[in-house]
């Protein structure tokens, strides 16, 4: 039998090591490995093919929920698109080594600031196979080396895209080390990966809020967690009508199973009877089950009850929770008690009120007169993301590249001493 | 007898609702604060000069060792320097709701991102009283909340101190419990407030190598960590000698206590003859010990052995290190290996050993013809500092106001929605 406390010391050790490479590597050799590796995909999309089906039989067998099933399965098309994902990550501008902030002090040095990785990144997931390319190409880019650990169902998916990354790496003569799927299955393996603070800079853990919530507390490095999203819009009193039934509509609606989707709705009392019945009317069209406070009972007469835990609650169903306020104050009151801090609109023409709402609401994207929907790492520009972060420390919101890396202080001189 | 827990718990309820207010805070409230604070320390110096001298009558009788007594010690002079340091804090700029890098994307949206405080700051430290006007003035400027846990031996003193900080933020119509000094020494306080993620978002503990690894251990809440300075200068062989010698004593002899402080020295092969001699013997002429290599013992007869340990060493005294190295990449290669990772100097006339070291050297300080004794939060112009990263993570290097803050995501829209 395998121990599995050796097998992670030794990932852990290889890694550290193709790391002080990777911090090296040009952005050149990064760019070939991700071209490369994008190839390699295209190329072996039929061994990958076979990998996958042999994981979904096995799913199949053990009868795993279609919902896995679905999010287990590679297609032809997703593995092209997996292959672009790899030449768009590629295209991105390197972060590293970049150079900023230099500023002259009085003692005649220059300081600055130079973007740097952020060394060895681990990173936990579910069984999606196409985060195991994703999840290699940014941290490949980003100057880190790379410890995957996938989901048990996607064990040879996985395995078969490694062997995709690893080629790739070796065209562009950068080590094979510095991305590493872990190979077994034992659960034990992730308790040793998030506690290697000697070979491991920090964890991402992507998936359920079980998952994550088990890693923070195992954890001896860093974690950047992307934990549920109870998103908030708040229709304000001075509110333009319309936009504030398109952006209710979109956040909710537009798509129900993902994180920024809007899972409560704050309305201020001087509008509600005007402008809820509407917005009421178009989600209830769509399906959506609204459970209200009295006041928005009394205004939408399909509205169901809505409990305490109902403000907290992460639906990512066609459910609402709506609760009538008396103001922008109460609204921020309101989302900074329940919400999971992770997206939150508000539709006002008043400048006053989409100002307070920015500064006072504690959550990692702040909007006006926009959807939810939005926060998005590949919406905000970074071109892609390894997850949205719920943490305040280190990285907030859409963690792209500039979430990978860190920064260290640079002084330039010309043979200054301190006084 | 008080339950340690339940007085914990109470401190970190307090300390989140207090950090909601501060968030809030205006740049005109923080710093009537802070001035309101300066004020009240100069006007109560003469409570706090007898609240330290029962402090330290206590830590003479207890026997406690002559270099803690002094810094425990609080004289007009310094309570005068400490009123300053608040006045200085209160003249930064503010760097709450800075918005930055707002971007309009395809869609319409503008995204950006502003500053926000981290919450509420735990900070652990030994028996300095100094250490807390100046933690609470820069954690209420970054609009957070503070818990401050002293040394128990300072406890008098700090209790005075956290007195005139109440008083100012009262003054300043803020929350008192914006800062609050934890009032037991038992030790079991400090083992809850770093296990509290609930309230408390970020620990920095300040002091021996032993606190901040038992902290780091214990922590269930991320840590700023400021371990030792095992700092370097690499002599190149392109270097410009007189600034090789005065860099290289600025760096090891300005101070010999501080973390910033040489404690290794290597110099290439190529100009060890020529110089090592010279360098060697300025600093021997200051009383300094030098601990060699074998080919440093041929250059200089007064070198005694370095072991192994020798390389890893922070001494904190007149010793240091040398090695005769090859060239750049041995240089990086040993600092890599041995360093902590704090401060690293190169002094070379050559442009690509320069950019070789700036990029290589995984340090959060690397610097070009300068002296490590640069590496400080003043000397970079952060106007002061909180404690000096040796993390990768969130913050490294010099830690000030920007440390002590994180950003949210912003959106500005006219209505938008995804499609």
């Amino acid at each position: 039998m395998m121990d599995v406390k050796e097998y992670m010391t030794g990932i852990g050790r290889a890694a550290r090591a193709a790391s002080r490479e990777m911090a090296k590597a040009s952005t050149a050799e990064k760019n070939a490995a991700l071209l490369a590796i994008a190839q390699a995909v295209r190329t072996r999309t039929e061994s990958l093919l076979a990998a996958n089906a042999a994981d979904l039989a096995a799913a199949q067998e053990d009868g795993l929920a279609a919902a896995m099933i679905d999010r287990l399965t590679l297609s032809a098309k997703a593995i092209e698109t997996m292959a672009q994902g790899l030449e768009q990550v590629a295209r991105l501008a390197d972060p590293v080594g970049e150079i900023t902030d230099m500023k002259r002090r009085p003692t005649g040095i220059q300081v600055g600031k130079m973007r740097v990785p952020l060394g060895v990144v681990g990173i936990i997931y579910e069984a999606r196979p196409n985060v195991t390319a994703d999840a290699a190409a940014l941290c490949l880019k980003a100057g880190n080396a790379a410890v995957l650990r996938g989901g048990k169902e996607a064990m040879r998916s996985n395995q078969a895209i490694a062997a995709c990354v690893r080629e790739g790496l070796r065209a562009a003569g950068l080590p094979e080390t510095a991305v590493q799927v872990i190979e077994t299955t034992d659960r034990a393996a992730v308790s040793h990966l998030v506690a290697m603070p000697e070979y491991v800079d920090v964890i991402v853990p992507r998936g359920g809020k079980g998952l994550i919530e088990r890693v923070a507390r195992d954890a001896r490095v860093p974690v950047i967690k992307h934990l549920d999203g109870n998103c908030h819009v708040y229709v304000d009193d001075s509110a333009d009508p319309a936009k504030a039934l398109r952006i209710v509509d979109n956040a909710k609606t537009q798509r129900y199973g993902t994180c920024n989707t809007a899972e409560s709705l704050l309305i201020a009392r001087d509008v509600a009877a005007d402008q809820l019945p509407g917005i009421a009317a178009v989600l209830i069209g769509k399906g959506v089950e609204i459970r209200g406070c009295a006041e928005t009972r009394q205004l939408v007469a399909q509205a169901k009850v809505a409990t305490e835990q109902d403000w907290y609650e992460e639906y990512l169903a066609p459910i609402i929770a709506v609760k009538v306020v008396a103001n922008v104050g109460e609204a921020i009151a309101h989302i900074n008690k329940y919400s999971s801090a992770h997206t939150e609109a508000i539709v006002t023409e008043n400048y006053s009120n989409a100002m307070r709402f920015l500064r006072e609401v504690d959550s990692s994207s702040v909007m006006v007169n926009a959807s939810t929907r939005f926060a998005d790492g590949f919406e905000y520009g970074l071109g892609a993301e390894i997850g949205i972060s719920t943490d305040k420390f280190h990285a907030r919101g859409p963690v792209g590249l500039e979430g990978l890396t860190s920064q260290k202080w640079i002084v330039l001189g010309n043979g200054e001493v301190r006084a």
